[in-house]
């Protein structure tokens, strides 16, 4: 098949490499995303090496299940082992020995097939378009969020950082709570929010700060993590939405002297997003950036990296 | 008066110390607790100068209220302004501009004499000791561990660290959640735990990893925070206990990654600690090391320096 391997080094195309293995639904890839962890694990931040890719939406191939055959599928991410204390409590996305697309000793999506077991599979409505599929990933780890805590809708809410993360968390914090601030670096990312009655702010002013009971932290770097600890109210509530790759520099203090609660976030499960979508109670699609073919995935790379692109998708 | 005060650099004893000023109860320190707060401020810790001390006993010298004149008190530490939106919800330990007796703005007792709000004091039965009572600020603050978490029974427990408040939480936790292990560093000071029914671990095995549903770090060390997410179940709860006086090599990623939840966790209300005493379901008698008088207060820092000291006294 058609498909893009990373050694641990440099990313490779390859008309030839071989097809996934049996025993699992092979899914043909319609469109693949480029997401912020894609670029993360191509400048080092963890060790993998194989396919890339955890966002996608394709086509079932091959399958036990013939029902199956030849619908439009998105799958969850996270592969369990099916007997650990985790995955008897359903927590397969927690399991010490699970495999994650693209991520974890699982080939993903940069390619023309992948395989998943079937109940990490999701069929789409026609009513959602291949790119508007291809959000359900992401999107399912913003509505995480409403797993974890059970939202106010008289909460004062921030959101630190701009990115396309932060632009599904804004969406789904929204639904429930109104007073909303976004605290970003790039106004130019910002401006399909100009009129959406989210307050946007570039940089912290002094009576912001401890000024919010809720704060999720989407931009994984040190400075955002600061910016986070000085806006949350003493007892608050922060969602840690990103990896923060750097372990310098940061302080835990504020936690203890002013009492937060610090939830870390990643996965969540793929329903919510795939209603949220085919009701249109969320938008993604000023969020799509371009297509790039497969063999062009260098160009689609480069172009996913500058500050101000949105999604970037590759199709195989 | 007679007190002993720090300048930022050295503690220095006084004879003839300024009284505290009026318009709150006036307060003759029975005993004063030394805690590790006090040696990390004398270490420079944080910007403190004036009269140390936040662990006392004492009798009330003059009130408004006369009721109160020569009743046995202990004294919450925190003292809020009374006007801002923590002070309205009660949360008077979290005000801005509160003062702590002590630690911040605020003499404390290492003195003959301090003063706090009447709100501040609570009257100790005689039942309690002096020595006793000392604790019921320290207590006070591993309870509120009770206040923030809705323990389960069936819980695997941790703590991390086997100091004069790590061994509170214990007793805390243990009237909760029996199967509860202490990971510690110094066998001699956990003897007092041997015969109690908690395990006692010196150093983390392999089975130990993710096998807790709640940890508690009490260390304030960043080992002991990089021991604790070791410990922590995916999905479960750690509670910081010490603020992390260093900011280097403190790694959050598996916070996000297996879905931590971090709560700070520092002063609590006096009553449950206080009842817990004179109950003697808690008993803190084996944690009574010596008492010093005040003017040797340099002898008593030094004491209470060792790694194998319980709690040391200063007597006015």
């Amino acid at each position: 098949m058609k498909a893009t391997s990373f050694d641990g080094k440099t990313m490779n195309y390859d008309n030839d490499y071989p097809d996934p293995k049996s025993g699992e639904v092979l899914v043909r890839v319609n469109l693949a995303g480029i997401c912020g962890t894609d670029l993360e694990i191509l400048d080092g931040y963890m060790a993998y090496d194989g396919i890339l890719g955890h966002e996608f939406v394709g086509t079932v191939e091959k399958a036990e299940n013939s029902n199956l055959i030849g619908k439009r599928v998105v799958g969850e991410i996270n592969a369990g082992c099916g007997s650990c204390e985790s995955c008897k409590k359903g927590m397969d996305r927690h399991c010490p020995n699970r495999t994650v697309l693209g991520i974890l000793k699982r080939n993903g999506a940069f390619a023309e097939f992948l395989s998943l077991p079937e109940k990490n599979l999701h069929v789409i409505p026609d009513s959602i378009t291949d790119e508007q599929a291809v959000f359900v990933e992401p999107l399912a780890a913003a509505f995480e969020i409403k797993e974890q805590v059970t939202l106010q809708p008289q909460w004062s809410v921030a959101v630190v950082g701009d990115g396309r993360l932060a632009q599904l968390i804004i969406q789904v914090l929204k639904l429930t709570c109104p007073n909303l601030t976004c605290f970003g670096r790039h106004a130019s990312k910002l401006e399909s929010l100009v009129n959406s009655g989210i307050k946007i702010k570039i940089g912290i002013e002094p009576s912001d700060e401890q000024s919010f009971d809720l704060v999720v932290e989407a931009t994984g770097s040190n400075s955002g993590f600061a910016d986070t600890m000085k806006l949350i109210k003493p007892r608050g509530t922060v969602i840690l939405k990103s990896t923060i790759a750097s372990r310098e520099n940061l302080d835990l203090t504020p936690t203890v002297v002013n009492e937060i609660t610090l939830i870390g976030s990643r996965c969540g499960l793929f329903k919510p997003a795939i209603d949220a979508l085919a009701s249109g109670i969320i938008s993604v699609d000023s969020m799509i950036d371009s297509t790039f073919p497969l063999e062009k995935f260098s160009e689609a790379i480069k172009h996913a990296k500058k500050p101000d692109t949105l999604k970037v998708f590759l199709k195989p």
